[in-house]
């Protein structure tokens, strides 16, 4: 399963990358396949372990924040492929 | 804690209030207030226990279809009021 | 088509009521049918209409703030039917 | 601006590389600073234009379509920097 999400503080000001940065480490010891874009962070794994790693997040940066907006989207397939692939895929078709 | 979902089978047709309906009993299982909208379904309750909902509504419609997208959207604030006062605080403002 | 928007001002504290209020005077002045939820506005227009609409919303909420995160999400089929029947729909289903 | 969208065509089957890079080629002949991820397609530049370029992206993939899902988020702040900037800016952190 591929998922993207992405965690708002409200509130605490316009620069985000230190909450962004505190996820990061979360996802790195998760050991789950990722990669962060500008506009989220990608995980690659087992659906459990993929929104428990979400959870982790959201709530880690609503410990230090008054509210939290989170966006998660899900790409779950059952003939799934590594997300590099996915690119790859569509370059080819170009 | 307020959440959005929806669910997309894809490749199953263009008709998919069938899948919608399987998430609503669910839903409905989960004791949590709940509200059907014409783009998704909100959700209140505990962090933990609205994932779980979402996790269970996703993995229902995954097993029904070969590709599903799933789209979350999270609200969590400490000062957290029932979500129909969100509406009402907006009305008043008008 | 369909569509919900809800748009996050980033570091303006926690309560964003004022700016939602501000996004539901432009959507009432489109004349589009229009439903405010605890979680976004939904539109149902022409495709045209809707996106101009949500624009406006945007530009508005951004010149109000110094960052502002805006979420859309569409469904367009080509047999549409009004909103408030997709909810029904599911509903008879149950 | 920065954005971030995804056309999901419903019931045309699970894959759905075709019309991504059907999208990649308006994208690509918009002119506009842009990156493709495994979870959607990333681009830079003016308000007006980027939403120009997203709507024409969902129209060609809605005239292939008898229903089509697209999800757009935006972060629009003042002090905008390249879009490979919000990456570094997190690593740095780390």
């Amino acid at each position: 399963m591929i998922a993207e999400f992405s965690i708002v503080p409200v509130g605490k000001g316009v620069s985000i990358g230190r909450y962004v940065a505190e996820c990061m480490k979360i996802v790195r010891d998760s050991g789950l396949d990722h990669e962060l874009t500008p506009m989220g962070t990608i995980l690659q794994g087992d659906h459990d372990r993929v929104m428990a790693t979400i959870s982790l997040c959201h709530k880690r940066v609503a410990s230090m924040s008054d509210r939290v907006v989170t966006y998660i989207k899900i790409d779950d397939r059952r003939d799934e492929r590594p997300m590099r692939k996915k690119v790859e895929s569509v370059m080819e078709k170009l």
